[in-house]
């Protein structure tokens, strides 16, 4: 199952995207005669759980709830204000370990642990909004396709082996980052962090949709030309390394999301560099999910 | 004007501290007939101006308004669930960058510009709270006493000449680090964001109580023994500049916290280190806002 946020005749509902129908989940909730029902995604990822899943499922199957076509909606981020900054991998694809050692952003090569650091997401924006800067801010902004893991319930010392039943499913980030700023700041957060810089999207798919351990065709076409071409298999540390190694000592919450980094062909990594500019469009797919779509635009 | 976030016979508000008397700002503003009352420091903050600041204060010297005993209740982190985590800074002092060089946490040595990064606060804890800890987790915990400033409204590109109009107030923050974590995953978040490893307040003192330029003594007592003693002049970005530089192309938004980074005299910068131990007692002090007191607790 798909979910998404989205914006039809002016008022913002999350949904359930089947095809190219959304069912909106107020409505189907309340058919189903539930209370207290969840408004935003946070609350509905709060909210649901295998047997109300299953009730939804039988109930959409079974009767006929009214939809609104997936081309007359605006889709945003489906978490569009994640409750904490979005935690990030750096360098967990060995080829691209590899090529960014090369370009000296930082010298480590291939991580022996997982690098971590966060991202401003308030809001993320979702597919076919724009990625903005200013030319007087950054001059070397970059994509960076990633798969992002959505938790679904609060946990702490999480084992490897249970780390699947803490998660709720999976999006697409486009880790959007401006080269110069991580390199002038040192840490890299304000690089990744300006406004507009996590496209988000275009859904969350449900973990009983993807086969664990998680094995996904990833990439990113610039312009249509394709610059990353991996899959999910490839990561150094995996999911459920990721997610026990992370909440040692520090609680993941329901609503959390964790880009698990990017493979190689970031722009950064050509010699010379590429770097997005104004009019590029850059899309991020990974198989099963979708689509994430921006568009890059110049600002004074 | 100090306020606080507290809980007074089970009940969790926030008031308006005056010596050692706590009134209660929902009550507060009930009795002067305004609306829409801010139920959370977040909401107060975004409510604030100068003139309903200037009627608050003008009702509390002219009336009788009832108060509590600062000994009767729970002081909370003024904010307990920041909508963002914490912006920090590092290496913000000139004598702390130069004994951080010494330690090798990283080599740079003193910063030509500002190095951000986060820290999980979900909760913040409050003075009297514990900073816990495994030490199956880490072995070297360390303190950092620093000014934390409460952004007010929002702002992105901010000129460093506007930047006392988007502080709220100030607080205190220890920036506790676990340097093990730091050290092995490279950038700082994880070692930054164990759980407890925000502790802040004891209140939040309102900017028209701190002279600006803010120049304020600040100091770490480790079971009473004096570590950190400085005063927040010799930050080698002032807040000006934090401001305006973290702003450019980041919307920073009301409620936000931004810890401005801490003195010499951490536990990394002794020969040998000193890292914190179970039973400790860890002060934060800064002049005019108060003592943030910390116990520290190893867990299994």
């Amino acid at each position: 199952m798909k979910f998404v946020t989205y914006v039809y005749e002016g008022e913002e509902s999350i949904g359930i995207l089947q095809n190219n129908e959304i069912f909106n989940i107020r409505n189907l909730l309340e058919k189903m005669g539930e209370k207290d029902i969840p408004r935003t995604m946070q609350k509905f990822i709060e909210y649901l759980n295998e047997d109300n899943l299953n009730r939804i499922e039988r109930f959409l199957n079974d009767r006929g709830v009214e939809s609104v076509l997936l081309d007359s909606v605006k889709l945003k981020a489906p978490i569009p204000y994640p409750e904490r900054n979005v935690f990030c991998l750096g360098k967990n694809y060995i080829e691209h370990a590899r090529e960014i050692k090369i370009t000296r952003i930082s010298g480590n090569g291939i991580p022996s642990a997982p690098i971590y650091f966060t991202k401003v997401a308030s809001p993320a924006v979702g597919t076919g909004d724009n990625i903005e800067f200013s030319t007087k801010v950054t001059k070397q902004v970059d994509y960076e396709a990633e798969l992002g893991v959505v938790i679904g319930k609060d946990g702490v010392n999480i084992r490897a082996e249970d780390a699947e039943e803490y998660i709720f499913g999976y999006t697409i980030i486009n880790d959007v980052s401006a080269r110069d700023l991580q390199g002038k700041h040192t840490q890299w957060f304000k690089g990744k962090s300006l406004d507009t810089f996590c496209p988000m999207g275009p859904c969350i798919v449900h973990k009983n949709e993807i086969p664990f351990p998680v094995s996904l065709d990833i990439k990113c076409m610039v312009n249509g030309e394709i610059r990353q071409n991996s899959n999910t298999k490839n990561l150094i540390f995996n999911i459920p390394y990721i997610i026990s190694d992370l909440s040692k000592g520090m609680t993941l919450k329901a609503g959390d999301i964790i880009s698990t980094g990017t493979p190689s062909g970031v722009g950064m990594g050509f010699e010379p560099i590429k770097v997005l500019k104004n009019g590029d469009v850059v899309e991020c797919y990974i198989e099963k999910i979708g689509s994430l779509v921006n568009h890059v635009v110049e600002t004074l």
